[in-house]
């Protein structure tokens, strides 16, 4: 929750709807998050849910760090296994963090 | 969820992590989202917590929208309100919305 680099920086959103199908989910959901915290530019991740609906939030330097992890071929693997069974619905949003505010952070 | 205004737009990512404080809390945040919702600019807000910590984002046509919102009276009532009280810390980003994908929607 204490990500907190110097903007501009880059957040994609992703909000979703889950299916009833959520086999396998919780398996590829936790591998996905340890490969994108691998990547090229990956700055932090931070993820919420109540009920079938969720936020995702990927931060990231850039866009061609951006880009480059939604081609990653087993992210892209995740991506078409979603469609197919865990999300009814969901909404990528790709956003530049222009400027920020906190409150009682450590640092 | 299935807000879609067309980019570019703005997104408000307000995380935090509550402390153990949530007197006044719920009924708070409600007002606020209901005041939210009348203000000039606002195209819509999405809402999720795991546990301690919380993801609301709120959606914005542009930055002045976004200023005069931070300024509301009520608003800025609730947000001393969250520092004395509900929060243990928390980060606003304001990001621009450049680009974006979805799956599943209707419309």
């Amino acid at each position: 929750m204490s990500i907190l680099p110097e903007p501009p920086y880059y957040a994609v959103i992703f909000t979703t709807v889950h299916s009833d199908n959520n086999t396998g989910y919780a398996q590829t959901a936790e591998q996905m998050e340890q490969l994108a915290a691998t990547q090229p530019g990956y700055l932090g991740l931070e993820s919420a849910s109540n009920g079938s609906e969720g936020i995702t939030i990927s931060y990231w330097q850039d866009e061609d760090s951006i880009r480059s992890w939604k081609a990653n071929a087993d992210h892209k693997s995740a991506q078409q296994a979603g469609q197919n069974k865990w999300y009814k619905s969901y909404i990528t949003r790709v956003a530049k963090v222009e400027r920020q505010y906190s409150f009682g952070l450590e640092d």
